[in-house]
């Protein structure tokens, strides 16, 4: 029940996407449209990659709205590929642990949404997370555990597959418990280079979420805008919700669908979770 | 631009007026509906009085909504007459020395709205401290500074002249560094026993301020409240924004005026600042 | 590695305990003399029971020496019986849910030591709490793992027993993932009523624990103390590190015992953990 | 009663400074060994200079050797001057405003040490601060306003009498009222390519202050450690206490003296204050 954004192409100053466009995520944490809640004011998180070894990560769980430091930190760090995101806790503690993106080696995640009745099925899903990999569990969010099943999954070698089998252990575990919807949400993943993001929910209604046109179809529809003339072709924009001012700049993701961004070119697929025993 | 609070009458837990009415303060605190802004999330403080000589103060800049420190207080402190804050910040640092209630010696004092051209008139204001009061300034905030004015004033001895003339110096230092309206807002203040509450803005457009009617009268209209028949008839709330569910059980300030709520009885007099000139 | 008081007795405000003694607990956040870490300056905590249904918990990951908040709290707040922590943190995150002492109904639970090798085993204990209570884990330390496998084992029947059995099951899975001393620490629990305080360690080498003479005793010793003279004969403080400034006022609690102190009169006896396989 | 670190040379990430060497500042703040108080526990702030038009300035009241924030910047954040500052309060509020180093346009400046008897003398400073810089003060520390004091007397055009001005007044306005020893304190203060530094005390005990010998001296005395080699050579290091483990590395600065250092070759002269009727 949050917001996010990935960005990817030319490096630029963080600040020029989180802070400059019109109604930016920032705008969206005190005052969001299309969000479940309107106020995103649980804490907030930013991962970044640069020429270290693992992308830094900055999280906290003041408003973002009103953190200097955050403010600060986009001022100076420039990256050509990172991720925000803003908080509405349903259920977990505000605290830095359960802020998003979540980090292991290269590796960040973020979601928008939530694992409905996850207290009745944390356990079953801990369980399932693989041993090595327990002791990184650092806070008490959905999103990490789901995190953890992925990379349980081989998130670092397939993605789609391992977000797939995660999000379908979910369904099964929280179907046994009675939950009729089990998952809601937008997912955004990447070690640095590609970007795969999800938007699938049981229920089929999902948390929206758009990309960025083409930037040189970008640039023609608006010759006039600086922005668009300085990034790279390849550079883009994925959002939970539409950022600044330009009408047509944004396509919505469909429903139940995953996309890949990177140098190669972008994909867009179906996407479909993964029950355990079809997994097996 | 904040919401807030003052009770007086039997004691009661603080939850019970913070926490429980359907659109209470807390709910306020992240969905106003009368407010200029919609959240107030930079931070709040509640101040109570107990047995000990000076009231309690407990002020946070986590946003009231989440602190889980707040609802463990409202649940276990009891009071007959405490002040409850909630702050949308609109200059001033969020930092937990700008939070309301503001305390000297038995006096709290909390205010929503604001001095317009603060950071142009703040030096005249503050010299007009008197200067033994001036070491006590903790924070930064436009509030304090009345605050301290109004101590300065004589708001020990007599509150409404005091709070007459500090507006009145904000008034006459803001006109001459050309400032069209420079007071706006609502202020409670009390020293244990009685509260003093304000309405007034130099542009005659203030905002809200709401008292309950006397409690014999809401208990014939809602016979069945069971809340109604555990108070004292001398029970008052006086909030920037009704609070519950009880059609016809608040009353509207009127525009520039101020209200004295004792055991005594209650009164309701027009008000207008005192400029230095006719002050002196 | 943290410091921890526990105080039963005349109803006292929490100043007089926390703050008011020469070398208090307050000032053992900045100054330990006894710990194995001379400052315990991450985050820290109060429990104190009063009318409610449940103990009041406050918590906060600063400094306890500069908290503003707690100070106003133990100024304003008197319990019979009341729960102190400062922490000084040795793996898991400096957040609220991480600070002592935990809650569970009318329960209390803090601790001074650790879980070795606690990354290595928390799979393990994990699996081992209850399903009922496993949802109601809120942070990631190594005691609150042992409180929920205490409260498994019975806690709220048998203290002693529950206590047993925790450190027995800690100390299996520790000695089977090769960690030579798997417990270390002092403990204290209640359930507003008694207390019980233990100290063991695998190693025989456990922190300290002390706990106050009969207070008629310490009277006749010290005449002019007015505190002594105001406090009921069954007050006691139990306490990591002496406090004040009454020499011959404290008695270290053997190593491995555990005590019972309850109005009926107090006990101390010998402590040992219970194996999973003779617990069976 | 503090401790601070000025890095100017070759560009590194501030890890490298600020966590690797063996007693680094981040080990300062919990165990100081030459300070006042030997827990500097009360906040911590860094500013380096990058790109950008001013320095960023990352402060935060937790206690640096838990910031994981802080963590992640100096791992990521590379920079060829950079100020770092631990804080251990003596009378003004824990709060980032209070937190050095302080900043205007592209200056920075932070202090060890304090102004006795600020409360008293407060007012009679601020009053000397020129009007259109005090809208600027932002917090309460009593550094915050001795840097508004120096900029008010010229510190942009000419550090070290503005500083000796400032320090000046500061003496002046303290013996008015009676305060024997009125400024303790080493003092650094950059406009991103030189810095200043300065150590006098009214009592000629003043805080201690090192600074690194010649890069080149160091080589030849170490011809084994990489860093060494790495590092310009005017790379150079100015600290409250000596860091690393490098005998014979640091210079003690001589009370009431103060030094440039700069590309150009450093110089280190004596100071003295200027008094106000001195500098008229």
């Amino acid at each position: 029940m949050c917001r996010w954004l990935a960005y990817t192409g030319s490096p630029v100053l963080l600040t020029q996407v989180l802070y400059t466009p019109v109604h930016s995520l920032i705008d969206q944490s005190l005052h969001s449209r299309l969000g479940a809640e309107t106020t995103n004011g649980d804490g907030f998180g930013v991962g970044w990659y640069d020429a270290a070894p693992a992308p830094g990560v900055f999280r906290s769980i003041e408003p973002a709205w009103n953190d200097q430091n955050l403010r600060e930190l986009a001022g100076h760090v420039s990256s050509h590929l990172f991720f925000a995101h803003i908080r509405a806790a349903i259920g977990s503690a505000v605290q830095q642990t359960n802020c998003h993106p979540f980090r292991h080696g290269r590796w960040l995640f973020m979601h928008n949404g939530f694992i409905d009745g996850f207290a009745a099925v944390k356990r079953d899903l801990v369980l399932a997370v693989d041993e090595s990999l327990f002791p990184e569990i650092k806070g008490t969010a959905d999103t990490e555990v789901l995190f953890y099943l992925a990379l349980t999954f081989g998130l670092e070698e397939d993605p789609p597959e391992a977000v797939a089998r995660a999000i379908g252990l979910v369904e099964a575990c929280g179907r046994a418990r009675g939950v009729q919807y089990p998952f809601q949400g937008t997912i955004a993943t990447t070690e640095g280079e590609n970007v795969w993001v999800f938007r699938y929910s049981s229920q089929g209604k999902s948390r929206s979420l758009f990309f960025t046109r083409d930037v040189r179809m970008l640039r023609e529809q608006y010759p006039d805008r600086e922005i668009l003339r300085e990034v790279s072709d390849d550079t883009r924009l994925v959002v939970s919700e539409p950022i600044g001012d330009l009408p047509g700049a944004w396509i919505e993701m469909p429903e139940a669908s995953y996309g890949i961004v990177s140098r190669g070119g972008d994909q867009l697929l179906p996407f479909a979770p993964k029950s355990p025993s079809r997994a097996a």
